[in-house]
C-alpha cells in the first residue's frame, strides 16, 4: 500500500483531466470531490475512480465542451442541464444555486439532468451544511437493488444525504445508500473467496444469499423500507428531471460511449428562519455528545453518530496520506500513458 | 370483530371531542386524520387512539383553548406554535401553510413546536401531494430505538414520509418508521405468547432478541442506516423547533398530565417548477406499473410499491367498514361515560 499527499494528488487529478481536454473549472470540481471523498475514507467513490473517468472522457460519454444551462423556474426551484459534463461539476453548480436561493428565500432545490456519475453524494449536501443550511442531496444509480418480493434489480443503490451544521466540528452528515450492502463488498468477497457477513445479496431466483458467486443484486436496507426510499430517490432525481429511471439507466461500467442521462437532486433549507443558528448548532452538539457518551455494548466500540467514521478517516489521512493499493496503482499506470503525468503521479507518494 | 361506518365514526369522533371541550375545527382535524388512517389499515394510529386522546384532554396534557400562532419568517419557512393543541390540527394547519408557500414561491417548510401526538405521519405528506406537490412530513416520538452499538433507546420510532402525486390513483406514499418493527407488534406477540418473526427487538443488555418478554427497545431499520435516519428526523423536528429531543421527550403513555412539547416538520415542493406536472404523473404511473408487473418470487405475492397495502385496505374498508376488536370496544366503553355518546358509537355499527 502506498500513501499519497492529498494536496499533490488533487493537483495531479486536475492536470490529468485537463490533459484529456476537460476545462479547468470542471476538472477542479471533480478533483475536489474525489480527494475529499478519499480523505473521508470512502475509497469506492474516491480517487480510485479517476482511471474510469479518463476512460469515459476518451469513449465520448463525457462531453468535453458542455453547454451547462441553469433555468431558475421559481424563487426556489430550478433545473440544471449538465449537457453530459462530469456529475461532480454539475451537482456542485446546482448546490451553489440552491444555497443562493435558500439564503434569499429560505429554501432552494435544483434538479440536475443529462448528468453523469457524481461520486460521493455526501459531497453536495455537505456544501450546503457548511453554509449553515440543511443540506440535502440524492442521486440514482445503476440498477442493482432487488425490489421487495421481486426477483430482479430495478432501482440502484440510490443514495440519500442529509447534512446539518454543528458547533465545533464539521457538519453531521448521514450519507446512505438504500441497499444494506455496497456492491463493492460483494466484489471484494468474491475476489478473496470469502462469504458475505450476512445474506444481503440476492441470487438469480430472488432469494437472499451470502455467497458472492451467486449474487446478482442487493437487498434493500431495512427490507421494504429501503426499497421505498430508493423509489423516493428515483422520483426526486429521474422523474423530476424527465430522465431514464431504474433499469432504463445505462449501467456505469457498461457501454462506455453511451450517454447515461443520469439525474441528481440537491437542496438547501435555511435553518436560521426556524431558530437562531447558534442555538441550533449548540443543541446538535449537545445531542451528539449525549449519543457518543451513551453506554455501548462493547466498551471498545463506542456509539457513533452519522459521519463519525468519515471524520476519523479524514483526520488520519490528511496527515498520513491517502492509501492506494496495487490494483488501483496499476489501473492508473495502464490508463495514463503520458510519461510526465505518471512522473507527477509518482511524486505524490509520501 | 365489529365493523363501523367510517362516515358515522367520524361524526362520532368529532362529537366526542367537542363534548370534552375541544373546538370543532380542531376536533374535525383529529377525526379526519384518525378515520383516514383507520381506512388505510394503519390501526395502531387510527380511531383506536380516541380513548387515549380523551384521557389526555381530561388530564390536561391537551390545551382546550390553544393560542395557535404561525410565524412566517421568510418566503418559504415558518414556525407554528401549537400551544399544546392536538398534533393533528397543528400539523394540518402547518401543511396548509407549506402548500401555500410552495404554490407561490416553489417550496414551503413549517416546523411545529409545542405539539402533541399527531397520529399517522403519512396524513400530512399526502395532503401536499394531493395538491400536486412533493409532500414531506416527519415527526419524532417516544424514545424506543436502541442506537447502533448502544445498550439503550435514544431516538423514537421517528417517522418519515415522502408523497408524490400520480396519474389515475391516490399519491404514491412512503410512510416509514425508522425502526424495523413497530412496538405494537412486540406488544401483540407478548399478549399472544408468540415470538417475534425475527430478532428486531433489543433486550436490557443491548442484544437483539426475538423474545417479546425481554424486549426493551427496537432495532433501527437497516441497522445503522435507520439509526441515522432517526437522527435526521429528530433534527428536522426537535432541533429546528428548539424542543426536547430523544429520551428527553415525555413518553406518550406516561405522565398524562405533562405537556410533551413534541415537534413535527412538514414541507411541500412544487413539482411543476421542474417538469410539466402531467408528464411527471404519467412517468410515475409508468414506473409503478413496471414495478407492479415485474416478476415476483411467489406469484401470489406481487411486487408492491410504497402505499399499496394502504390503498388496498382503504378500498375494502370504505365499503365494508372499519373493524374494531373487543379490546378497543371496551376501551371506548370505559372511557366514554356519556350515555348518548355511547348510543351514537353503537349506531356506527354496520
Amino acid at each position: 500500500m502506498n500513501y499519497f499527499s492529498h494536496k499533490k494528488l488533487k493537483e495531479f487529478c486536475i492536470d490529468t483531466l485537463v490533459h484529456e481536454g476537460i476545462a479547468e473549472p470542471i476538472a477542479e470540481d471533480v478533483a475536489s470531490c474525489l480527494i475529499e471523498t478519499s480523505l473521508r475514507g470512502v475509497d469506492s467513490h474516491g480517487i480510485r475512480l479517476l482511471p474510469h473517468y479518463i476512460r469515459v472522457v476518451r469513449s465520448g460519454r463525457i462531453n468535453k465542451k458542455p453547454n451547462i444551462k441553469f433555468n431558475q423556474n421559481s424563487k426556489t426551484n430550478g433545473v440544471l442541464d449538465a449537457d453530459n459534463t462530469f456529475g461532480h461539476a454539475a451537482a456542485s453548480i446546482a448546490v451553489k444555486e440552491a444555497i443562493k436561493m435558500s439564503e434569499e428565500f429560505g429554501s432552494g432545490f435544483v434538479v440536475v439532468k443529462n448528468s453523469t456519475h457524481n461520486s460521493a453524494n455526501a459531497y453536495y449536501g455537505l456544501q450546503a451544511a457548511r453554509k449553515d443550511m440543511i443540506g440535502i442531496s440524492a442521486t440514482h444509480s445503476t440498477s442493482m437493488m432487488v425490489s421487495t418480493r421481486g426477483k430482479k434489480p430495478f432501482f440502484g443503490t440510490n443514495a440519500l444525504t442529509f447534512a446539518f451544521p454543528c458547533k465545533d466540528e464539521e457538519p453531521i452528515c448521514l450519507d446512505m445508500a438504500t441497499t444494506q450492502l455496497a456492491w463493492n463488498k460483494v466484489l471484494r468477497a468474491k475476489a478473496k473467496g470469502e462469504i458475505l457477513d450476512a445474506p444481503w445479496a440476492i441470487d438469480g431466483h430472488g432469494e437472499v444469499t451470502d455467497n458472492p458467486e451467486l449474487a446478482q443484486g442487493l437487498v434493500p436496507a431495512g427490507l421494504h423500507k429501503g426499497y421505498g426510499l430508493a423509489m423516493v430517490v428515483e422520483v426526486l432525481c429521474a422523474l423530476l428531471a424527465g430522465g431514464p429511471y431504474g433499469p432504463h439507466l445505462t449501467p456505469m461500467f457498461e457501454k462506455l460511449s453511451e450517454k447515461r442521462h443520469i439525474s441528481h437532486f440537491v437542496g438547501a433549507i435555511n435553518i436560521s428562519n426556524f431558530i437562531d443558528i447558534n442555538i441550533f448548532k449548540e443543541s446538535l452538539n449537545n445531542m451528539i455528545s449525549e449519543l457518543r457518551n451513551s453506554d455501548s455494548i462493547d466498551p471498545n466500540l463506542p456509539v457513533l453518530v452519522a459521519g463519525d467514521p468519515e471524520k476519523i478517516s479524514e483526520k488520519i489521512r490528511t496527515k498520513e496520506g491517502i492509501p492506494l493499493d496495487e490494483e488501483v496503482f496499476s489501473d492508473f499506470n495502464s490508463t495514463i500513458t503520458d510519461h510526465s503525468l505518471m512522473q507527477q503521479f509518482k511524486s505524490c507518494f509520501i
